[in-house]
């Protein structure tokens, strides 16, 4: 990534990380350094979007990357492509994203999805860097999963949703989801929101009911489990709001290796899985950083790789 | 693939589609049609390997392809690349198979796993061809998943057992599942040895029982939803022993939109499945027309690609 900053010379790139409560709004520099990072709450596009063209106008940028919440139209040959689509906020449903920065300041746009982002950014420069299949997975107000596999983010038909696929509820969880598609996802069940809903509580207020970091763990690490089985990646870097309660950490690995019970035959998982699903190189940069190298793309042309 | 067999310059290719119950052997002109095909039961090494070994020394093959049922270490930097690793296959685990065939033939082999070797078929000239991302799905004696991501084959940490990912049990399904290592996983209860042990009875004696489908095309569809989550695939190509039975295509199909709910926001999945989720190209073919593809990868060169 610094290679690609060097090889921008001189150029300013903006970074968003369009989540749905927060938009992460920042300028690198060449080196690959954050010289501003602003944050605006997420309310309507109307009121939004204006404030964040008028930072980018500020800076003068010359590209801007989105890591944008999903789900969204990733195929630049579909004449919706940067539109978010049918999404739970409802004020954001159907509008085109990259068509609103490109009126606006007129500089080549690359998209993704936020967790594409990221996964990017942990890739590049963080936990993953030179994997060429990874996972960047967040448990927080949502649950989502960015996925590099053979050297590229993967799109695919639309793009992955792993934080949706569905996973078996503990007989003693009477909550019914906070997902209004899927009973059983794992964002419904493991979700901030989910933690909050099903307690009563939010989750910085239960630290001392195990319950309840028992049950998200199993949630997350059913998960994970099938993660594995069905990406087999190099590295697992989890993170999110929820993920800041450090201790869930040993007892989501421990879960993961109980629940693949010696199948996936990889010494990283069976004896160094401490080293295998770990926090953002990144931080809370990883983010806004892969988006920023998402414009680092757009301005070089899809051919360029990092 | 055509063209890569023209490539090839009149060269004989061996293909090999290594599975527990039988190994499939091949041999492909420079058109691409098979001009032998055999079967050999699996035993064991000792007994199976000189009787493929004979055969395809008797076509005087330029190079094998070698699609393996797994786990196999498939990474080519490891000391044990090649090898079967914790079979349940107990005669297999631990032996190197193309260590094997390299001592007595000395010739370029390619090593793949079988529904990778499938995928990759399906995706040169079967019902998958064109896509970046396509899923070739096994359910038979086993349940396998074949992985094609951004243009080539995922391997990752190991490689996909997409046929080992949790689903959620049935309350009326008392059947404690027949993997020995995971109590609810896609092959442990949707596989054709599954159903035959839950019933007591082969899948073809069942046919006029109505619960014994519905309950199939559930599993088969949560594994099929969780999938189309988490890789997006432009196509999912569905086949296998259990798969005969056409009457499932149409079960599975709508019970994955259900689950789905709407959430994957795309018309092949909406109101096109029959074209999304469909029967291979290649027929009975995919496993070895793939694992052929598989040798003319090795006589190239990992540099080539198809």
């Amino acid at each position: 990534m610094k290679q690609a900053y060097e090889d921008m010379s001189g150029k300013i790139i903006g970074g968003l990380e369009a989540g749905g409560t927060k938009m992460v709004c920042g300028i690198s520099d060449t080196a690959g350094v954050m010289q501003s990072r602003i944050l605006i709450p997420t309310t309507t596009p109307e009121e939004t979007i204006p404030h964040m063209i008028d930072y980018f106008k500020k800076w003068k940028i010359e590209a801007l990357g989105i890591g944008c919440f999903g789900p969204i139209d990733l195929n630049k040959k579909s004449p919706t492509y940067g539109t978010i689509m049918r999404s739970p906020k409802k004020e954001w449903s159907g509008f085109n994203i990259v068509r609103a920065f490109e009126d606006a300041l007129h500089v080549p746009i690359g998209l993704d999805t936020d967790v594409n982002g990221a996964a990017l950014g942990e890739v590049t420069m963080g936990a993953a860097k030179g994997c060429d299949t990874a996972l960047y997975i967040t448990i927080g107000t949502g649950v989502g999963v960015g996925v590099y596999c053979n050297g590229a983010l993967v799109h695919g038909l639309v793009h992955p949703e792993g934080g949706h696929i569905l996973i078996q509820k503990r007989t003693d969880d009477t909550f019914e989801g906070c997902c209004s598609r899927h009973p059983n996802c794992v964002e419904g069940l493991a979700s901030g929101v989910a933690i909050a809903k099903r307690w009563g509580k939010k989750a910085d207020q239960l630290a001392d009911q195990p319950l309840v970091w028992e049950m998200e763990a199993d949630y997350v690490a059913q998960a994970i489990a099938n993660y594995i089985l069905m990406y087999s990646p190099q590295k697992i870097v989890l993170w999110g709001g929820v993920m800041h309660r450090k201790e869930l950490f040993p007892m989501i690995r421990e879960r993961v290796q109980k629940l693949l019970n010696g199948y996936v035959c990889h010494s990283q998982i069976e004896t160094d899985i401490d080293h295998y699903i770990v926090t953002p190189g990144l931080g809370e940069n990883a983010g806004l950083t892969g988006a920023v190298l998402l414009g680092v793309l757009a301005l070089k042309g899809d051919g360029y790789v990092i």
